[in-house]
């Protein structure tokens, strides 16, 4: 069996001892820690991957045992995964096709070790690619008048599919607080800028009006500030005044599917952890 | 003798053929072309460098031709430079040393292909650096009472040094129109982050804030408006969770000092052309 | 009517003045027009678009018009385009797949002008790709006693379908003189390494054990030189001692599919050169 | 006072157990810890801060102790060192100067904790510079006849001054077994270059031939092997068929320079280890 232990808790001395120990104490071996203090606001950070052979303690019970033995003095979050348990992704999408092949393609590649229960859409051009690589695709068109409506629509599908989490690849419509507060730190979009420059729409046409001579694109955790939330990652590419918007957004297609996949990879490998609108990013 | 002309006016079709001609009836050897046209604008753009064996033109001649034959014609705003001569650029700082010992010492090299009369600081820390290097330096103090009379002071400096641009080398001083208008596209300005992100005060702390993963440097062409001028180059480098705010000030370092020398040197070889506030940067 | 006009020939004077005259002559529009001289190599080389609005010359009467009057004269080798005429591209593959993945949905969303009338490999396991995207297989298996015969068989596919240019997405069998000599400048590769580093088979691995920082992908006209052709594009990422070498497969993915699909892009436009083993590649 | 511990030894369970329970008992805080391991190898490598507060042991005792209680059980290679105390760096140039510049620079801007007891070149070229910046500055001619008598006086003076470790600033002078031997995974070098392309001689000579579109440089530390030692860093920009090799030169020297840089400060932040010609930098 190996696991997967992500901690946050305020910074103090022996943490990293007793932490090691208590894995140590279980015939635990140790693949990986890696640690980071936050030496301004005082946090602690910890990912630890661990192996045990032959008789692994019982999930459930490692589990208690944290809470008892660790979590309690440390005054300690903290999260512990198993190995070889596949999230479950659902991936939002609207017109745009790049991200989604992206996704798709390295999907059937077995490059990401998830579930995919479903697409969902709030418009049908989409579907035929959704029916190339077989994966169930639910379109829940969404006006001014039906919002709130659709976004109870699309809570049901989440639950009843038991989702843990989900990506935007290019949705176009704006998350409100029902759906963020059911998955907090568990929404990851695709912005096509490099934030915080040309939040909000058209940030390409922006880019280039202002005569940047880089673009970009961040991936990043929905919150309720528009385009604000912890950032996962970035890339950037370069331009010159010879690229009209139409080179912009072709350009920035590249970027965005790397950028996404990239932050889904972090994400499903359970290094990403979020603290003050921020992110750590484990290696 | 060779030439480098710099050209731009409405688009229309026949300036490249006219223009090549122009210079093929003279016996001159084009030995470098790149155009541009903005379609949305609808801007022509034109850098050629030109070489005369033999007899060449005077530049006076070469001068007049070119407005009675071309200019008028097609509504050319256009500026010609004789290689050889060296534009005077003079440098401004305040404290922060890292772009000051740069461009000396590319100077030194023979890198920078300018005379440099003076430079120009509020504060007197850097003179030990302008007196290693053997370039006076003048020290204007500048403060709430006497802004104007400073400023007054180093024109004054400027023209009697006949300086055709300014490189601002981390010159924490806010620049008045005043000087603005006296070096239209002439005032070279390197700020510490990628643009327009973060512009204004202490953009190394509000990205740390922010929690980016990427931050950069950029060199603009001042304006009135703070560091929305013209782009000529913007660079970026990678930061993680795992860097402070001091982190990011010394990677910055390096980040400033290669874009403004980068900027420096495009301004130095003619490649750069200003409009709707923006750089056209030939290669 | 659109043209792209590709020149080289012996630099020297008056080239550029001549071609611009003789379509200005024909009431052309120069939308684009770029140029390069290998001083060392002496060698001139030009990029040309050229827009007829009303009554266009016809294609033919151009192309004689071309050789009679400017090639003869400068000792050009040149070529004419017309825009709106998709290229028909072949694709080949063994059995990796993110490289065909990209490809195919590239296509898909409009992003390539091409025709793709088939693709080839020696193996059958991307078949279902092939079927998911809609586009011809053939299988035709490469070992030790068939390899001529199966280059026969390949050539016979593309004489039958009049490919004009190849695209060799992870082909895993080394291409001969008899189907480069049909293809000279025309056979695109993606190898997995920063060439001219770790040429030929399993670059990772050497990169891995060499212990690099920066792993790299390279596109490349295929020569009789295995991994030596000319560069079309090259790109880089990061890597350091915390990954394995199947983290440098997984990260060269990306890279891979990036370079190739740029470097088909840019020869689907009509941008690239060849000379003296080496391209010009215009902007 | 606080200390930095680097540890490699065979891969085994427990040690992060015992290393961190070794520093708790002894109430030193741990700052910071990472650690790797090379499971092909079977290596595990350690980096570790740890902070004492009030009554730290003595610098000895502690050595004493890692030995006795730590090194042995595991079978680690180690060493610590105390902060504050500053590693003494000798510079070797020849005639470029960018290098050095920049060292000497950052130096006097305080970037680089070190002591810079001299620099020695084999021609007399740079010695204003040191003058300048008020190094001593020997110049020990290197000939065909006088080769092993002139290393004998650098290992003089490198003794005399206690040097810990030496920055090759584009020394261009094979480095012999006698002084490698002497300074063991101590003697940086940068190479012009994107090792382990263009190895020896006018690298960016060979690349321009190769039709290259990226150019890079390496650090690495000095081995026998010419330009085959454990890579400490490489950087890498883009070019492409407008740059002369000459354009090549210039752009590498910005390259050169910050990529010898960063190395040199990795190596007196104790962040770098060496194995198997390879190296584990810490973050």
């Amino acid at each position: 069996m190996k696991v997967t232990l992500l901690i946050h808790c305020p910074d103090q001395s022996g943490i990293i001892s007793s932490v090691t120990q208590f894995f140590h104490k279980r015939e635990g071996n140790i693949l990986y820690l890696d640690q980071h203090v936050d030496q301004e606001a005082g946090i602690f950070f910890m990912r630890l991957e661990c192996e045990f052979e032959g008789l692994a303690p019982k999930l459930a019970t490692l589990k208690n045992e944290i809470q008892g033995e660790l979590a309690g003095r440390y005054h300690m979050e903290w999260s512990l995964f198993q190995e070889g348990i596949r999230p479950r992704m659902a991936i939002f999408v609207s017109k745009y096709n790049h991200c989604l092949y992206d996704l798709l393609s390295r999907f059937r590649s077995g490059e990401l070790e998830v579930e995919i229960p479903f697409i969902i859409s709030n418009h049908e051009d989409l579907r035929p690619i959704a029916e190339q690589f077989q994966i169930p695709y639910h379109c829940i068109p969404v006006g001014k008048s039906n919002k709130a409506e659709a976004e109870l629509r699309q809570l049901e599908l989440l639950k009843a599919q038991a989702v843990d989490f989900i990506v935007l690849a290019r949705y176009m419509q704006i998350i409100t607080p029902r759906l963020i507060d059911a998955y907090p730190n568990s929404i990851i979009n695709i912005h096509h800028s490099f934030l915080p420059a040309f939040a909000g729409a058209k940030p390409y046409h922006a880019a280039f009006k202002r005569g940047v001579k880089i673009i970009g694109a961040t991936s990043h955790y929905v919150t309720e500030d528009l385009d604000a939330g912890p950032i996962i990652e970035q890339d950037v590419t370069a331009v010159s005044h010879v690229h009209t918007v139409r080179d912009f957004i072709a350009k920035g297609r590249d970027l965005e599917k790397i950028v996404l996949a990239r932050a889904v990879k972090l994400h499903i490998a359970r290094k990403t952890m979020v603290y003050n609108n921020k992110t750590v990013i484990f290696s």
